[in-house]
């Protein structure tokens, strides 16, 4: 069962452990400062599939079997699976999990849909509704590069402030009541848009709706930034990041020695060539199922504010003159 | 609080009730046979607007705003709002809701989003997660039409066993125990693919998952079709309707003097031009949210199975020689 405290709070009553967890990333990022963190990779990003939006599939595929395999559990346990990605019609969800026989809710909230999965699963044991649970999104560089902007053979020139697309997938399985690390509460974001334009520079568009959030959960929660091991963003990157520091600070909270922000995690922005930062779905996922979930079993953290955050934008909607809506998403883990 | 039985099937126990609803649709569906029954029309099908993306945004916020009116609450009172469209990222939903401020959960389920949508709305109050919740999508023929097959302008000539997208949006207001028709039951689909490849013949990639759900919620709950004063499918259409009876006969179920499908319900095919039946996000919506609704009010009906069907198809996935995976999610209403 669940209850609400403040205006926008989820708090779950039945402790909604994560038992399983898997990631798997692509080349770039296996040469990139969290290479040792993640269970899987393929050194030619294609993983033995005849196009890119097939190997994104392949990728979720493999980070549920993964996660499946490390808490013992197959398929026929679970009741529901919570996925989504940035795909158009998020076929890298459908086509990836069709063979499994999960029940399916697809999910979009672009960015920010690891932690949106994350929530929902919550409340699906939490709730009763299901035993067991799972979360799992994806990106791939040259899928979301070739729908979203050029073709790859292009070459086109990246402003600084553009974001390098992670080629990268995780998957967490949840389950009530287990000792793990569980979800203690849950935010679902309302969608901010200050009016940023520049389809080049997603950090502007998403640190204001990650603003709003924070802010609300510690309102809400009547807590502050040192209350918490660590404050995780999904991939506002550099310049989102540091907007974000301003905008919480304009709000009388400082988080600057406690924000980790995955997509500056990631990839080492002096060595490889990502402009700002890491971004897409799988960027938060796969670093929140190696990196952010090996701390909590290791008890470096035992609780953590993890908020991926989502660009509710389409080519068709910036064609057509539309600013970039901002989408965050929270869940506080304890254990 | 939710319940298991059997396989697939959650079991509400706070009786999450539908306390507002609101439909908004086209021309052509203004011209069918349920005119009458809904609520806003627009004679031009651009409702305002300068696109049609942004006329299919500008039908969900009507819908959504219907619904609240109706039911005398205010956006401030809805703790999340379950929504999603077929338009690459959403957008209908995404920048329909941007003004509201309301707490957002990105869905996508291709044409079975309504359903879904009800789905986790009703988990959302019967957890105590929200105390109100509100589920919402919509198509547009003209944005639909551009996007996944032709240019409006090309013309071009359409086979007997395609539908029409309907023009339309429809939303749902739900809270926890009011006296009004309440989600009993609910199923998570899985995907079910035969290998259809045809997207012009949807009704056939679809039939398959919606006797998978059925008959499973059939064997779950020990019912049967004399159970029930109606059943509802999405937009099957006419090809894909008889397909659902066949597969639901073998399988020991016979629906046929149960059974209706919105896509058959909102056009007539003999008067107009839709080949097999109406289809789109926005026909089950549409149609529930007016038609099936006002004969829960009127008395009519006590007892209703309402199943939206989605085919989780995008444009790439068909030019990559995939074939068409259907899912369709179920929920038992009651009063």
């Amino acid at each position: 069962m669940a209850t609400r405290i403040g205006k926008s709070t989820i708090v779950f009553t039945d402790k909604p452990a994560i038992i399983g967890y898997g990631s798997v990333v692509g080349k770039k990022e296996m040469e990139g400062p969290l290479s040792a963190e993640f269970d899987t990779h393929d050194l030619d990003s294609r993983f033995g599939e005849d196009s890119f939006e097939k190997a994104e599939s392949r990728m979720q595929k493999i980070a549920v079997e993964t996660a499946l395999r490390k808490c013992l559990k197959s398929e026929n346990d679970i009741d529901a699976i919570f996925a989504g990605d940035l795909l158009n019609q998020c076929i890298g969800s459908s086509f990836g999990l069709r063979a499994m026989g999960i029940p399916l809710v697809g999910i979009y909230g672009a960015c920010s849909t690891m932690t949106l999965g994350l929530i929902l699963a919550a409340l699906c044991v939490d709730s009763g509704a299901a035993k067991c649970a799972a979360a799992v999104t994806s990106s791939h560089f040259c899928s979301a590069e070739r729908q979203y902007r050029f073709p790859l053979e292009y070459g086109s020139v990246r402003p600084q402030s553009s974001q390098w697309t992670v080629t990268g997938s995780g998957a967490s399985i949840l389950s009530a009541g287990s000792g793990k690390p569980y979800i203690d509460k849950g935010v679902f974001g309302k969608i901010v848009d200050l009016g940023v334009k520049d389809a080049n520079n997603m950090g502007a568009a998403m640190a204001p709706s990650a603003a709003d959030t924070l802010i609300n959960f510690f309102n809400d929660t009547g807590s502050s930034p040192d209350d918490y091991d660590r404050i995780f963003t999904g991939d506002l990157g550099r310049v989102g990041t540091d907007l974000l520091y301003i905008l919480t600070e304009q709000n009388g909270f400082n988080i600057r020695e406690k924000h980790d922000d995955c997509g500056l995690l990631i990839f080492d922005r002096n060595r490889q060539d990502v402009h700002a930062g890491g971004s897409g779905c799988g960027c938060s996922a796969a670093v929140f199922n190696s990196y952010v979930l090996h701390r909590f079993e290791s008890g470096e953290y035992k609780n953590v504010l993890f908020m991926s955050t989502g660009a509710l934008l389409s080519p068709t909607s910036t064609m057509q003159g539309e600013s970039i809506p901002g989408i965050t998403h929270l869940v506080n883990i304890r254990i």
